[in-house]
């Protein structure tokens, strides 16, 4: 099980790096934003999580995600015409909803077993470690954060959390089943905003001025 | 004495919330990005503080923060044209402007209490307890920040937090009437700006080329 | 030698400060953005370097480096022709350059000696202590992040750490000349970038669409 949850990690990881560098391929990134902005995508959203939760960054205690993540970057520097064609770039997509899922859930469970901020804490928590380090690539890459993008990415994110804190706090002897639950939901959610081209509805939209 | 100062935290926490998101509502946000930005706004400044002083974030052990800011971010959201009438914003920007005035001096007050970095710790802190979560706000949303806009907003806060921490330096017995005085003051200052439309005079700002 | 470390350390301070305020004196700053964002740029990164590290921020002990980059904010706001006239501004970058030298490795030798993450660890942290604060300052201002702008100025900091690192780990007895020159090497190279005006190769470089 927990050999399982590392390979998906190891796989989610590459993908965040991926996407994260293919999505600011366009601007004229030179080697070095390539490779600095797509460590923050693969690794940032967890650092930010262990700063609040007070306790060392993960990726100093086991840095195959540091080395992966570089190593993703570079690769897609060099190989972006292969990662840029439709069906490839699709897969991509998929594997970096998958790897949202999995690192929500995962950061949620993190804050949970260290009781911080229950109920209302990993949640929080949990949407930071999927998210945050894409928004701090888009800052400082001066993109259009995914907050205001109107992606169905962050709903099912915060949705898959919170029913999975539910879980956790009325039903916790099923604590494995709900994560497993939790993850696929908010991959399913992702898999179809993709494969349907799905975005929030307007209604759910303030109106520009 | 601490029950009103736990009530106005409270007014202030909504108040920041509801301005955070009529801040950016003329941008297109969806319901997530504005719970977002709103939980933000209210709550962005102390948690930057508290990582800062290295303690878990206030609102990890009283959760009350948290759901009124979500609850008045929504309640903005689904009622903006009701917040958005002359009349009532300009309530708000007062609420707004006596919140950053509580948030800076308790702020202060806690960095004080811990010792840390006396005596300029204090002031850092105190304006980034009260201007830190609308600066990640105006970030993620990428709007211009307060720091480059010339309001009278960040001025008064670090005034205030000056001339309290020399209070607490030199005369500690007036402690608390020097809290309630510099609030007071950071207070009156921010109200005039906004009654009168105040900005900071032109000789202290750059000229653009 | 800790003596001849400290006054550079100064020399460097108030040097991020003075390119800190021109970097975004021509943007119509007031003068209190002049001193947060002077501030921010001088003492910006090794706040997040520290707070990755999990200690309180190194100014929260030794003030002077605040009052000098406050100082020194001022002096630029109230002296911006003394400091924009080409000569000086060009001895303003090279003190620069020596100071994002100085920085990284001094950022680099305090994670190795708290053994945090090695071995990357310390090549991370030396890159985010002298880059960082500049980093948050152009976030704030609203301005193209220096990962975006193809100066050479992060790569020759992040080789110089990376070599750094290596001495350590294989030559420690050799700690001491290895910064000196890793110090001297990433100097060597920002000020060739400088004299020559020289840039990120094309090659390196993703193309914009």
């Amino acid at each position: 099980m927990e050999e399982i949850q590392f390979w998906i990690g190891i796989v989610a990881t590459m993908a965040f790096a991926v996407t994260g560098v293919l999505a600011i391929a366009d601007r004229g990134v030179d080697i070095f934003g390539v490779l600095v902005l797509g460590l923050i995508t693969a690794i940032g959203g967890g650092t930010i999580r262990d700063i609040i939760l007070e306790i060392p960054p993960f990726w100093s205690e086991n840095q195959i995600y540091v080395w992966l993540a570089l190593a993703a970057s570079v690769a897609t520097f060099f190989a972006e015409s292969f990662f840029t064609q439709p069906q490839i770039y699709r897969w991509m997509l998929y594997i970096d909803g998958f790897g949202a899922a999995l690192f929500a859930i995962q950061g949620a469970t993190k804050a949970w077993m260290m009781g911080f901020g229950l109920p209302v804490g990993p949640v929080i928590l949990g949407v930071i470690t999927a998210i945050g380090g894409g928004l701090i690539r888009d800052v400082l890459a001066g993109r259009k954060t995914l907050i205001m993008s109107h992606e169905l990415y962050a709903i099912p994110v915060t949705l898959g959390c919170s029913v999975y804190v539910l879980i956790l706090n009325f039903t916790p002897q099923y604590a494995i089943e709900g994560s497993a639950f939790c993850m696929l939901g908010i991959f399913a959610i992702r898999a179809a905003a993709i494969h349907w081209d799905l975005h929030v509805p307007k209604m759910f939209i303030t109106k520009t001025r």
